[in-house]
């Protein structure tokens, strides 16, 4: 008899992006002639730069002549994408991450819910709250987790509350974990870790044996030089981390799909003996096990980010999301919210005023206002009474979301 | 401290294609001046026919406008292309298979792969042998075996041998499996399975509510009329089988990455309590939480493979491996070894003579002839004195692989 993994049936069924779309349809039903403005899902909106788009098509020419044509190329991606991220995201910056430590792949979210496979059940995972929701749900799905409680933590699983108090910046856990989820900058919250504080879990993660799993997917919105654009910036993380970073939000390929995931040739993991174990090799051996590499067009057009013109482009569009954060920042203070994030992030954290709860909000302002936010509290409890709002959307559409809010309040 | 998932301690590490590599590229070194001609890695040559380039053209420049970019799309795939595969690859032949119940992916590897994930550790594996290694790598990944014996069979894995004796059909295990992977047309040994043998399977899995993981990724290589090209032919299939199917031998997307599994709403698996769940809802779980749908320009590309032209493109290209296939038949039966395959499927197994070892006839193919086939010992110990053709290579390189090697004898 064909026998279910059980731990699928721990999970909560409420997804948070299906919840919103459900009620978005049901108010897009019931008022057909409104105008729903959509700032929830963190989904780009501007198409490909000319750059990315003319190495993309050059890609398919390829494809479409004896010649030039390419089959099965290496499940890590080939050596001229791992090539031009070495130097260009790492090298350039004075960070001595070779070609070979880098494996390309089809989404972040892909690499950070699949890296759970390679890691032991019995391991303790500590991830923020309010989290990114595949950290948890794929810890789950491993089976390195108990069952859901009523305030919707896992058992088994080190949640770390980020909140105004902490400045939405966790304190170091006091149940010890072997891997620790880390998101800078940060989604939902927008915030972002400077040096000292990298520097603090760096060391942590050294002195326990963890690893340290840095999903690093909003660098490219960084614009402060002070702020760390990778975990490999301070010194000892190249053998207490992972780093996954995606040309998803950089270059707007969440409808292509090309991301990268840097384990250091440095990181070890143990086997219950004790020994040592490359954490490279294991992910290696997943990977061309249970993947067969990118699409050969996508590769060619993501190494056409890292191109003199590609890269001036792409921070035109990155330019152009972070003043509509600003523009959203700007007013919804000005309306007396207290805000978090959009600066070296492309999210905005409201607060909800007079202790509203999220979804309260969350219906209000798609009621009144038309627009389509996420409640904070579907990143996890800590996010009761908070909201986000994404900057990847059109200009136009920011600017008429943030005066339908204004005649709200 | 960070644990690894020890079960991947027991793989071998010997992957197969990474060894004929190596020996490859030792004999490239030591005999720079020889053409090397490859049919071992089963790996498409033509290039993207002239319709399906069209499509992802127009995908790409899709991307490259604000008005019909696209981000995010839904994981499960587009509902154009699941309608286009519903139609075309089932409906049109009479099976009842509704879009919904088909989820797209990047590859037929991924699928055979990940599926494991939703079934529970103690589940019992058959699979055949000589057989894909996928199969048992992810079996050992996910937990569900023990250690690897020296016979190469990993312990509480059911292997089914297939011989020349029972024609390379397996028999039905006596021991009871829980998880049944079948692949056909074969590979590595070309064999198809009649109505009457499916049936045999699908009878004996609705008797021991055991699921059948059918990976078709080669039925477009079927010209018989008579042999099924999906599992879902066979009466009842719909509870108890999955379908792998892939457009990487079909359309040549072996680089350009698009497949789909089929999951039917009817089909269940079991809790520990007995109750069913949907096999299907499980998937989608799965694939909705650690995938992010494919490149929306190759799934442009992929529906197009079902437009008339592009059916008739397709149908050429694979009418020309096909002849490929024959020529290595009549060629190798002719200078008298005993042929397998090669009809309704693009390998040719081939039997050694006198009892030489796959290894030792690799070497000598590949010394003598330049030329580089696929061992068959390295599909598993009942492959051992059996050698795997390709019929993936240009013509002109199979005429003149199989004047060398019958220069050889």
């Amino acid at each position: 008899m064909a026998l279910i993994n059980e731990h699928y049936l721990k999970l909560q069924a409420g997804y948070l992006f299906p919840e919103i779309g459900r009620r978005v349809n049901e108010f897009v039903a019931a008022n057909p002639d409104k105008k729903i403005i959509k700032m929830g899902i963190g989904d780009v909106t501007r198409p490909l730069v000319p750059t990315v788009l003319k190495a993309f098509h050059e890609g398919v020419d390829e494809q479409g002549k004896p010649e030039s044509f390419k089959g099965y190329g290496p499940e890590q991606g080939y050596e001229f994408l791992r090539k031009a991220i070495a130097e260009n995201a790492y090298q350039a910056n004075g960070i001595d991450i070779p070609a070979d430590d880098i494996i390309v792949s089809d989404g972040s979210k892909c690499d950070t819910g699949n890296i759970q496979e390679i890691f032991g059940a019995s391991n303790k995972i500590a991830i923020c709250d309010p989290v990114y929701p595949v950290y948890a749900d794929t810890t789950v799905m491993s089976g390195k987790t108990g069952a859901c409680q009523p305030n919707g933590y896992y058992e088994g699983v080190i949640y770390m509350p980020c909140t105004d108090e902490n400045g939405f910046t966790p304190d170091l856990p006091t149940e010890r974990p072997d891997l620790i989820f880390l998101c800078y900058p940060n989604n939902p919250t927008g915030t972002v870790a400077s040096k000292e504080e990298l520097t603090k879990w760096v060391n942590y993660a050294r002195e326990n044996k963890s690893i340290i799993l840095f999903d690093a997917a909003y660098e490219a919105f960084i614009t402060d030089d002070s702020i760390p654009r990778s975990i490999y910036e301070i010194e000892g993380a190249k053998e207490v981390a992972i780093e996954f970073r995606s040309f998803s939000k950089t270059a707007g390929f969440t409808g292509t799909r090309c991301a990268f995931t840097v384990i250091p040739e440095e990181l070890k993991a143990y086997d219950s003996q004790g020994n040592a174990h490359s954490v490279k090799k294991l992910w290696l051996r997943r990977h061309s096990t249970k993947f067969n590499g990118v699409s050969y067009p996508v590769q060619k057009a993501a190494a056409a980010v890292y191109t003199p013109e590609g890269k001036k482009e792409v921070k035109e569009v990155i330019a152009y999301y972070m003043e509509n954060a600003r523009i959203m920042r700007e007013s919804l203070n000005e309306i007396g919210y207290t805000v978090y994030g959009g600066v070296n992030a492309p999210y905005v954290w409201v607060k909800t005023k007079g202790g509203m709860s999220s979804w309260d909000f969350f219906d209000k302002v798609l009621n009144e206002a038309n627009v389509v936010g996420t409640p904070g509290s579907g990143f996890g409890p800590a996010g009761e009474g908070y909201f986000r709002f994404s900057a990847f959307a059109d200009r136009d559409n920011v600017l008429e979301a943030m005066t339908r809010i204004k005649n709200l309040s």
